[in-house]
């Protein structure tokens, strides 16, 4: 245990973990059957194009998320393409800055305009009020994002969609398996996209779905998926490469069927964190809103600076010295990214300024060991307690943090700057 | 062998193939070590974003195509837009009708108007002359499609593009491994890209590459195959999710290292083609032009009505009949397609047109046994020999030919409706 602020690695101190802890290290369970099932794959010669264990994932998906229909996309990012060009939207739409940056990008790139509303502080899901304020004439859809499995306030959203004659498509990128009272995600709106990329909970390494009750929807995006082919000799529509492949399908269907084990692992996990973290001055653990059942994926914190003693960036710098890559999910914000920077905002986004600057991510999932998350808990005690401390130290070192010999991103921040 | 064509399946007859012949049925080499390769990623943990076997398949295709950059992607369509996005293009750019719907489909996703220009009739790649006819204000690219493993008429067209300041990107999906005078494919023009679909004889299931000797442009399509993020909070362009995977990138790695075997057998199915088809009427096996290395992965025949007895359609529906699942790419024309058809067209398309009712690929690769390709010439020679027989037939029933039982499209195409 570190007892000096010495001993932090930001400082010269040998790192608490060699072998670093990320947020979204990827979930795999019967690995031996994995590999049977991916050279069965192999071996059946039919490796895409809407293959059977596609098929079969598609159903798995359905069933769970009580949809219709499924239909299985190379990445979340497509099928919100996809699901976007089969309901034809055009000019604006509707999305939170709050959130990863593929949900504007998704629009933007297929030439819609997404328009930033603010978030609900508890949530951190879309705040219908906001959404209103954002319609304009050429508004033609509302995408909310059921952040960190979180479920968006559906039926306020729905009312604000229907009253102005608006498409209601979610990205439930973090959602797979999560429900509002006992109404899973996958059956909102007029579709849904699931992302089940290997940061997920439950993946197909690269991969996304999406889910829709809609027959004639589903139909064409199944369509889009592949180039609008609808016959050996017929292209009747303008679609794109959009197929999930069969090892990735393989993938997907054992993480999936894994998904009460690791759902289970996320809960206590989470339970330890709640534990370790609960009484920490300025340090808050989101929880699900009433209703909501969560898949627990993301362990999501608030630092407030004044209460802690050191800021958010602070927090995850020093964190991630230590080899815990801690991350400040979605700071810089959308609205501050290109190429949406310099468009004004319609509406002021103070609760989204506010998120970005507080919220943070802790490690969680299948690898994640108790004794792990133990020592990530003290340390971040020690942080806080140790805060005017270590702020004197980042004043003398310029607010620089030693860099995680593994870190990617080899952040040599200047904290100061940042801060 | 069948001597009377009563025996025909396509009238009552058993197939010839009871397990049928795929045009592009994926060539796999090593299945046993590609499964441990397999193995290996999935107890790596690094299952995707930007992992060691995605750089070690980039470094594989950089070198085999002598292009400086390569970045690995999801799939060629993906790859053709980040292409063209990251050059910037906007307008109109000109491309084949000759192609598969993919490359006009492409540009048009991402709101570029396609202009079609009509091809060589020998290399069945894009006319020069014809492209500079279609040049407008509006046009910013022309995007050539090396057809076949045919290589298009690089100087030419890099003549035309510098002449009128146009971007010249080319879709190598046919053609990796191909070269022209000993230039390999993947140096020419602005910026190729390569498809490694299931289908192609080089694969890694899904996916896609582009490949450039610029490196700015190369910095900008990385940046754009991942979200435009550039750092842990800075997202400094309009990108998508691009990325190939792991699982994608080993297989893709063990079938390029088999390339030599790959292309040997392709050459050797060829040549028994060549020797089984060369004296039929009407039939002509077509050639890559003088100075190109082709890679051979499609063997390319054109059907003359008059000379053979029977049209291409009537060729390709009583050979599917049979379990030779032959295809007529790309009929019906990218430009009689859905979005394309109510545009008129700024240049006549006399060869497209010809080559739309006359060309058909059989199946090769290393699935078809030497046997196989015996017994397919017989057939093909019988299907001659009979025309005038297998006519009458046909009037009889109407035009129809009895599907096999195995037949995706079930296509009980009415051959008088088609004619």
């Amino acid at each position: 245990m570190k007892s000096s602020t010495l001993h932090l690695a930001a400082f010269g101190g040998t790192p608490e973990f060699i072998r670093p802890l990320h947020v979204g290290h990827p979930n795999l369970l019967e690995v031996d059957q994995l590999a049977e099932d991916l050279v069965q794959v192999l071996r059946s010669g039919y490796l895409t194009n809407n293959g059977p264990r596609v098929r079969e994932f598609e159903q798995l998906i359905s069933r769970v998320s009580s949809a219709k229909h499924c239909i299985a996309v190379c990445n979340a990012t497509t099928a919100l393409q996809i699901a976007a060009k089969a309901m034809d939207l055009h000019g604006e739409v509707i999305v939170p800055s709050f959130t990863f940056i593929a949900t504007p990008h998704a629009m933007k790139w297929i030439g819609l305009e997404p328009v930033f509303a603010d978030v609900n502080p508890e949530s951190h899901t879309l705040d219908p009020d906001s959404v209103e304020r954002c319609i304009s004439e050429k508004t033609t859809a509302i995408v909310p994002v059921h952040l960190w499995g979180n479920v968006c306030h559906t039926e306020a959203l729905q009312r604000v969609a229907t009253r102005h004659g608006l498409r209601l498509l979610y990205d439930s990128s973090h959602a797979f398996g999560c429900s509002l009272n006992d109404q899973p995600v996958g059956s909102f709106g007029d579709a849904e996209v699931f992302s089940f990329h290997a940061t997920k909970f439950v993946h197909s390494v690269e991969g996304g779905a999406i889910v829709t009750n809609d027959d004639q929807l589903a139909d064409r995006c199944r369509r889009l998926r592949a180039f609008g082919i609808t016959g050996l000799t017929e292209i009747s529509d303008l679609g794109i490469n959009g197929k999930m492949h069969e090892l990735s399908a393989a993938v997907g269907l054992r993480t999936v069927a894994g998904l009460p084990v690791i759902q289970k692992a996320n809960e206590s996990n989470r339970h330890l964190y709640q534990q370790l973290l609960h009484d920490i001055p300025g340090l808050h653990l989101t929880h699900p809103e009433s209703g909501v059942s969560s898949n627990r994926q993301y362990v999501v914190i608030t630092i407030d600076e004044d209460q802690f003693g050191l800021s958010r960036d602070q927090v995850v710098s020093l964190l991630r010295s230590e080899g815990v890559f801690a991350r400040s999910y979605f700071a810089p914000g959308c609205h501050r990214a290109t190429p949406y920077a310099d468009q004004p905002l319609r509406t002021p986004l103070p609760v989204t300024e506010r998120l970005l600057n507080t919220v943070m991510q802790l490690p969680t999932g299948l690898s994640l060991r108790a004794s792990d998350i133990m020592r990530i808990g003290k340390l971040i005690q020690m942080l806080q307690q140790q805060s005017t401390e270590i702020q004197k130290q980042l004043m003398v070192r310029n607010g620089r943090c030693n860099p995680h010999p593994a870190d990617p991103a080899r952040m040599e921040i200047s904290l100061k700057e940042a801060g």
